[in-house]
Parts: C-alpha cells; structure tokens; sequence
C-alpha cells in the first residue's frame, strides 16, 4: 500500500533527526526557554521583517487554535470562520469548550471574503438587540484552506481592513503554510501575512517536522500573558527545545520552504493525471491537497494498493476523494499512482 | 403607544399579586423547599398524568436552557437545534459558555424534523473519524417555535423515536407553550409532551408570571443532582416560593391555559386583519405571534401608536416584523391596531 | 415555629408589592431598558456621589458573583478571597464553572488584609516560574462578611491600595450590605465603597426585595459589554423593571438603611440576651446575624419553637448555630426568643 | 554548569533516537491508530495483568491532568487533592479552566490520607445544604508526590477503598511513577496501581521519553468515548506512533525500569551527601528528587557550578531547594556534586 491520505504520514525530515540526536545529551531548559527556542524565533522574526513579533511553538493544530482564540477573546465574543473551517468541522467542539461559539459563514471554496465579515459584523451590531447575540470578536481564516485554496495578498488585506474597521482580531491558521506559499499561483508572503494579520502560524506537523506550530503574534494585546495561556491549555511542552530545533532546522537556511515546493510540484503532476482521465475537483487549488471527484468504481481499482481519504458522496456513483502529497512524497510513489490512474476504467 | 413587540409587557396575572400579597408575612424554607412548589410541582406532574416527574423552577429562559443542556451532556457532546433556535442566536452563546457546541441545521419553518436529526446522527457516527467531531448527545425543539410554528403529536413522536433510537435526550423548550397548546390546530398535549421528551420546560414568564419557567424531567439520568447544577447557573432562586406560588395560581384551576387561549384568539383576529389587507407571513401560525410582511410605508404610518419588533428586511420596500399578543392584551388594543390596519394606505 | 435561620424567609416590604399592583398593567421596555430601573440607577448614583457609575440589576447573589468575576478576568486569571468567602464555599464551584480558580487564604473572622494580598501577589509575581501558577486578577471581599464581621474605612482602604499597586479589581460583595452600613460600629459609606471598589453591589433580596441585586461599576474596563455577560449567563431578567421598580422603592426615601437599622438593632438586642446568657461567639459583630456557641442541651430545648442555622461543632458538647434579624423581624417574636433564650437550663 | 534543577533537562535515552531514525520513512495512520501504540498498550496490559485496560498516549503531564479530570466529572463535581498536588499550584488553573473545582486539603508530605478523604466527603454530603456547595467525584493522587514521597501498598488501598465506599474515581498521576516503583522503600507495583486506581498514567517525559503520558484506564465508566476528550483539549498527536514507539521501546524490555533504578540510586548517593553535611531535609524520600534544607551562603557557593530549584524560604538564614537525578544523570556529574556538598563551608 502507497499511502496519500494524508502529509503527516511519514517522521521528520532526515536532518531533523541527525541534530536531534547530535543535541541528546545537552541539558537545556524548560518550557520553551532555551537557546533553541531563541534562536528559531529570531530566524522567524528575519523572515517576516519584523524585529517586534513574539514567537511561540506550540505542539499540535487542535491545540493551538484553542488557545490562541480562548487567548484573545472575552466571554460573550466569537470567532467568524468559513463554516468548512477546521476549528468548526474537525476538532470536536474544541473552540467552544473553552466558552466561546463559532459563527460559520457559508463558503463553496473553503474562503471567506471581506464583503461576508462586514455583513456579519453589521448585523451583531444592531443597537438594542446585541447583547442577545454573541459579540464578533475574532476571524479564523485558514491558509491553505481545508480545501487547499489559497489567499491572494489583495483578498488578505481586504480583510485585514474589514478587521480593523470593526474591532476585530485576524488569526490564520497556517498549519499548511509552506505548501500555500509554494504554490504556482502564490502572490502572498510570510512579511504580508504578519502585517496584514494579528497572530498566525506557521506549521511544522505537516511540512517536515515531527510535530510542532510556530505562533507568532503581531498584535500587542495578544502577546500578553500568552505563555500563561498555553500552560493552562497542556500546550506548554516540558521540554520544549524539541519544538526551537525543529523550526530552526527547517526555517535556517530555507528547508521548509523547498519541501513545500517538492510536495506542490508532484501535487501538480497528479493533478494533471487526475484531469487527463476527465476528472472535475471539489475545489480547484494548486497546493498539496487534490480532490478529485471520481467514479465510485474507479476508486474500487485504487483500494488495494493505494490511500487516500474519503471526502463525500456527489451523487449514487461518484465521490470526492482527496489525495495529499508532503514532504516525504516520493517522485516513484507519484509515478506509481499516476499509472494506476491513467489504467482505470 | 400601544405596545405588542412581545408578551412579556406587564407584570403578572392580579390573581398572582393578590396571593403574593396575603402571604408575604409567612416564613418559609429557601431554595424552592417549600410548600408551595411542593404543590405546584403535584399539580404539574398531575396535568402530565405522571407522578415520577421531578419539577424544578428557574428564573428565565437562558438561565433554563443552559442550566438544563449542561446538566444533560458531557463535554464532547453537542446539542442539535434548529437554526433559529433560540438558543443558537438569541442568548449570546450561553450554550458554548457552557462548552458545548450547538449543531444548527437548517429550518424554514423553526421546526427540525426526525428525518434531519437521523441525518446528522449518521455523519457523526462515520467509523474512524468521528472522534474529530462533536457528539450529538441532545435535540432542542421549542413548541411554539420562534416562528410561532407548532409540533403535531405525530411530528413529535417521531423526533422523539429518532432521538432514542441514536441515544440522544430531547428537550422541549416550552417557553410559550402555554400558547402553542391554545392554538386552533394544536393536537399535543402535556402527558404526550411529558412522555416524548426527556426534558421540557414550561414558561410563566410569557404567560401570566411575574418570572420563571418550570422544568419537567421524565429521564432519571437527568434528575439526578439537578438542583446542583441549578444553584452553580445561579438558577437557585433564595425565595424559590415566589416560583411555586405563581406555578400553583396558574395551574390549579387551569387559569395558565384561559389566558393563552385569550392571546391565541386575539392573535387569530389580528392575523385576520393582516390578510385581509393582502400581506403574506413570514410564517404561518395559529399561536400568539403574528409575523406579517408588510410594505415599510405602512410600517411608518403605524410607528407613531403602535409598537412591534422588527423581524428582517424582505426586499428593498418590504419588512417582516412581528406583533405578539399576551394574557394581557385587550380586546379595546386589538381594535385599534386592525382599525389602524384597514387604514393603512 | 418561629424562624431566625435566614434572611429572606418573608416576601417583601409592603410597600413593593403595593406599588407592583399599582403599575402591574403598565407596558414597559424589557431586560433592563426601562424607566424604573434608569431612576433606580440615578438614586443609586446619587447616594454614592459619583454620576459616573454603571448600574445594572440581576436577580440574585451567585448569579451575580459569577457573572461579575467572569466579565472581569482572562481565562488565566484567578480570584482572590477569605477561605470562608461564599463564592469558595457556597456557591457549588460556580466561579470555577466559568473557567476561573479561586486563591482562598486563611481568615479567622471572614475578613481579608491588605498584607495577605501583598503576600500572595508576591508569590505570584515570581519571574521565571510564574505562568505555572495563576495570576491573581481580583480581589473578593464581602461586606459584611459570611460571618456578619464588617471592614472599617482604613481597612477597606488599605485593601484598595493593596489592589491598585497589584493591578486587581476590588470587588465587593454587598448581598447584606444594608445591614453592614447600619452596624453600630460601621464607619464606611457608599460613596467610600463607591471609590474604593471597582465594582461592589448593593443585595435586595436580603434587605426588603421580593430578590435582586443592584451592582455598581466604578471602573471603564468593568463597564464595557457587561450586558453582554448579564445575558450569558442567563441573569438578565426579561421584566427587568421588577427589579428596577423595588430598588426604586427601597432607595429613593431611605427605606432601604431604615429596614436594616431595625434588624440590626434587634440583632444587638439577641446578641445581649446570648451573651447575658455566658455564651461566647463564634464571632463578633453587630450586623445581623449572631453566632453564638451554645450547649448542645440548650439548642434541644429550642429545637421545637424557633429555627436557627447549624454552623459548625465546636467541641463534643456545643455547637456554633447562627440566628439571622431581617427587615422582616418583629419585635413580639424577638421578645419571645429572649425569654425562651432566658429560660434555658 | 551542571543542572540538577529538574529531570526533563536532556533528549530520551538514545534506544528511542535509533528507532525513531530506522523508522522515519514509514507511512503509519494518524492519532494513535497505529501499530506502534497497539503494541506498547498490550505491552503496558500485560505489565499491569489486567487485559481490560483501555491505554491512550498524551503529550505531556498538565495535559493529560485536565483531559482525565474532566472526562471523569460532571459540572458540579470536584477533584480532591492534597494541598502541594500538581493540579492545584503548578498548572495555572488548568481543571478550574474546564469547569471544576479543586478541594485542596493540607498535607505535610504531599500525601493524601484515607481518612481525609472520608472526613471530606461526610461533610459534603449533609442533607439539605450540600446542592451548596460542589460534590466530590474523583480523588487525586501522584505517586511519587511533589516531594518525591511514595504511598505504599496498604495506603494505596485504603485511599482505594475510601473512594469506593463513596463513590470516587481515583486517578494516580505517575508523571515520575518510574522512579516511585524503583525506589528502595517502595512496594508497590503497576498490578495494584492499576487495579486500586479507576485511571493511572505512566509518564515519559521525565523518565528516559522526550515527552509523552500513557495513560491506563480499568473504569468501564472512564473508557467511553475517552479519545473524543483528548482530540477536544488537544492532546491528540496527529503522529501519534512517535509515542507508542516511545513507550514500546521503554516498556518492552524493562528499560524504563533500569533508567528509574540508576536514577534513584544515584539520588540516594546525593542524599547522604547532603545528609553527611548536616542538613535536614523538606521531605523524607527514597526517590529522585533531594529537598535539602541548605543554608543561603552555601546555596551561593554552589551557584556557579551547579544547577537546582529553588523551593521555599525556611527561616532568614536557610532554604529549601531541590535537586533532581533522572535516567540521563551520569555518576561522574554526581561526583562532582558530592565533591563540591563536601568541600561547603
């Protein structure tokens, strides 16, 4: 079986492990105070020009959602998302177990835009009848999208202002930000996204590293007490230099970045694959993620020698599937699968 | 002004006031451990021909459904509403507050149907995944709806077998159920309600009390260590006889079903005077609100002696609103308006 | 049987009830927004000398508690009270329900100094370890306090410092702060508690209300969407002028101060006839409620004619019982509780 | 600088490391449901002679506190604990921040007492006032303690017992359980840990892992839907084999014993140093962590060398402090230790 259900399939890349065990028997301080963390904040902080950002590395997705919103809002705010939103669809009620509900808009490519945040905001703020609903207080966006969609820069700042204007807080969830940033039809960057947002992160679990999120927040008010946060939250790792070498292996000399271009190329490839045999796609992206919608016999032929993950029925003979590449994709295991699909039938 | 934005306008029925008075005096036990919720609670299980209930009162609506749905559910589990449930968009995420995610589906009507919860039930039952989701573990419906709408017996007994057959409690919030079970086509009751659920409530607030809605719990689960969590929610009330007293004036002799039907027939001869002028509903209802759609021309015309609550915007010269009679509208009130309606123009 | 276990056993002064019947079919503005409860407001800003303070009215004591420290603190947050503080002992963890821990510090009399906050700050401000524990956010003081001691105008002072060179709100609770205010040894004021707090309030339930609390918010950051908390958790009451219009009552002329005078001085008139008796006290002070140890053959003997509350067990032989005057209480009854008192043997 | 502070200052024990590497590659499902974490739950089942356990892999120790204590409660229960337990002074309110409150009760050697335990529970169940305050539904142990102290066989079953008798969970938080069971005074074992407790765990990241928990459940009542729990609080690793593998390498053929033993060995070593020197001790224990009672100028001799925590003031003069050993202390760090004890003066 060649498994593509997923990019957290495989370990770390090799060089993270070597340093790993170079740094074993080193003794270092807890808790994120190491010299480790230090060093992959600052290297974090270069690659977004800006010298003011606080850094903190947290070790799971679920995880950092729930204290980076439960951080920043008071009791009666929300957080507006797509409602195909990870926080509102995958992480079993997370965000609202720690008080605060979620208001989902309706999204067909895993996006929001500016237009949907305003009309919300204009309709929490009706005089008289507010304090009956809850308080907008925060937007989720993630990027790439849980459908592989990616942001345009103008699309971020347009909502980046439609925050300002009303108060609210931007927190993007980059748990696949290599694999946006790498993408063919990517005009964002890691400078634009800290300016245009108040807190985002950069993600290692999917994109190289054995597990860990890089937060950083731009946005004063945020930054304060943060690391009380994440210890109420069991996010605040013992020994928490795994998290530091970790991105300073991937972030240093630019590794991160030309393994999410390695995972979006052979995603490309399969893509074209999956089009050749006259395939349509849940969602038309160019990052890690593909999702073709594929007759339901086709993916029969596929079960015994391939993975991938179910996404939903479309009609009574074809599904939409999704396959992932990463960091550890092999161009062999590309090959094989490309055969396979060109032979269905 | 003469005002019918709700039913929750004056105080309470005289007769409730002049029982208040004559016992104001006497000493009794705090916390609802007194005679008269003792007897207002027998008289309640007594209309629901059930002696196993366990009664309890609470202040208010919110205060009600938080306390009872967080009672009922463990933390990943959540709670199925419609999507204009109450509970979803008019107590500022008391729910979430609470930790609990509210699954909202969508409802043209206010109503959910057993076919709807069966669905959802199975999305989330899906092998594998679903521990990434929220577990639905309870079903709001309110009777009437917010739309005014009502349950038949056989739409409830089916919510109710659905419910069962996925493990899920069903909770009927009756904040105005006085009203729905005055209504002209209303075929439910309460020994049919207190059977179909696990748990429903029965508003005094809306209908004829100064305050509080009494809660009915048919399943042992439920009952037990409720007053716990009714006294965490801040739902104890010190002096719980002011509950009972109005509870037991209102039921006794079956005054809490004269005054809805007073308010049902008012809303019917006003829901005559709107059609008859040719506006169309919202929704269609045989309960004490009335949610005509009118042109904002006649809404002016009508502003300066008449209040309503305002509903939605339809298209760019029609609103929807709502105009609510009580156990305390008159008859004198309700010539006016439809006199004012007829000259609308 | 003649009660002394509490105080709100009876309904409310005359005079409530009589103005409720009077208005009972006026039509008014719900949850708050109506005329009883803005010249509720206004008296209460008058008598505190500040035309700055946020007023708003809920329905009962944890309610209040609750909703107050939750609008007040981030999740990482903790509140500071005497061991004996009603919110750490008789509240059924409801503060910890909305996420926060409580600091309890030892207390002899129910009171707290200004050097226990000092001392406990301190230990909390430690560099390098802090984010590990709590931050303290507020201070908790009840006045008079869950053993009917009261602060003096230095104390409360020094505790206001104490607060302000911390960072902590000062929140007051004031469910009997009437009888506080009429103590024969009391020096403080509300427009002292009004400056020296950042949030206090003043209880009705216990002091000639029907139920309701009046809280008083001095501080901006305090004021800031508490309604929005209010209705979260479900004590923003739907006929708010209930609550406004009794308030208004006990306020505008000095009922309020008067019906806590009389208990008060019925309370020093028991309190004699305890100590003429030999009995010591489980504590001492002149508000309205009285702690005295007593045998447990004495407390038999009462057992069938009056009703006290059971304190603690102070040895194999006596017991510390409390006996609670109210607005409520009359002189005849007192006198029979003296002689009954007398004739014990 | 040689640290002694704590005993999560290095990597794992290279035996991991070399797995970790031999399998990077490999495609394994996400969160837990791999091969790895099947083989270290039947491994640990078998060590615990109970094949009905449930076992779940976490990250870290706060984490896996909250998760179990939540899972366990309802709202309106509480988690007793000794006074110095973990929960209630060294995780920033992490169980208050899932609704619960903690009943902390004073311990001299940071054990807890059957007896106690029974004399809390008494006074939370009398009849009429107990809906006041919070119900007790677990007990919660560590073993070792926070000052290294252990409980013994007969202890653990009272404790046990105690519980039983009203109702309790117990859960036994083994953060440092390893050097507990390898302790010179110890006589206990995972068989009676497992079948005495309704929840235990194992941990790893102080004892040879470079982080992870697992934890054992025996309660039916505990088991049902626990992993929905650990995917809501974010403790559930997308890679979770990274901690079976751990676990399995630790467990499978006693390493993690060996690692406890050479480290309390070498504790017991330092303790008689310190005891040579005249010093008493904080606590009397036989595992890896010292408490001496030092006075401040030898405190300062040792600073530039080596590293300790600091625990607490003792008197102007003297202080507490702490030195840890763990699997990764080395004799000769130790001799250099006990060197430099020796030469103070």
């Amino acid at each position: 079986m060649i498994l593509f259900q997923s990019d957290y399939l495989e370990g770390a890349h090799p060089r993270i492990l070597e340093r790993l065990a170079r740094m074993n028997q080193e003794q270092n301080n807890g808790y994120g105070e190491d010299e480790y963390c230090k060093s992959a904040a600052a290297v974090l902080r270069g690659l977004c020009l800006d010298d003011s950002l606080a850094v903190h590395f947290l070790t799971g997705g679920t995880q950092t959602n729930l204290t980076v919103i439960d951080a920043a809002l008071r009791p009666h705010q929300a957080v507006i998302t797509a409602a195909t939103g990870h926080i509102h669809v995958h992480e079993t009620g997370a965000v609202e177990a720690t008080g605060h509900k979620i208001l989902a808009l309706p999204s067909e490519d895993g996006k929001l835009t500016a237009s949907q945040i305003e009309t919300v905001c204009l309709a929490h703020e009706i005089d008289g009848s507010r304090e009956h609903t809850v308080q907008p207080g925060m937007v989720y966006v993630s990027n790439p999208t849980e459908l592989g969609t990616i942001y345009s820069r103008q699309e971020l700042r347009e909502i980046s202002d439609a925050c300002r204007r009303h108060g609210l807080y931007l927190f993007l969830d980059g748990a696949r930000l290599g694999y946006g940033l790498a993408a063919a039809d990517n005009d964002l960057d890691l400078p634009c996204i800290a300016a245009c947002t108040d807190v985002f992160y950069l993600g290692g679990t999917k994109c190289g590293a054995l597990f860990g999120e890089a937060v950083v927040i731009r946005n004063d008010a945020l930054k304060q007490d943060f690391r009380y946060l994440m210890k109420q939250k069991g996010g605040m790792l013992a020994k928490g230099w795994l998290l530091g070498l970790q991105f300073e292996t991937l972030l240093e000399d630019g590794l991160y970045f030309q393994l999410a271009e390695h995972a979006d190329r052979l995603a490309d490839d399969l893509r074209d694959a999956f089009r050749a045999k006259g395939y349509s796609f849940l969602a038309e992206n160019r990052t890690n993620q593909i999702f073709p919608i594929m007759p339901d016999r086709h993916l029969e032929q596929l079960n015994s020698r391939f993975g991938y993950s179910y996404e939903k029925r479309i009609d009574n003979r074809h599904s939409a599937v999704r396959f992932c590449t990463s960091w550890a994709t092999t161009q062999d295991n590309v090959e094989k699968l490309k055969e396979a699909i060109r032979e269905l039938g």
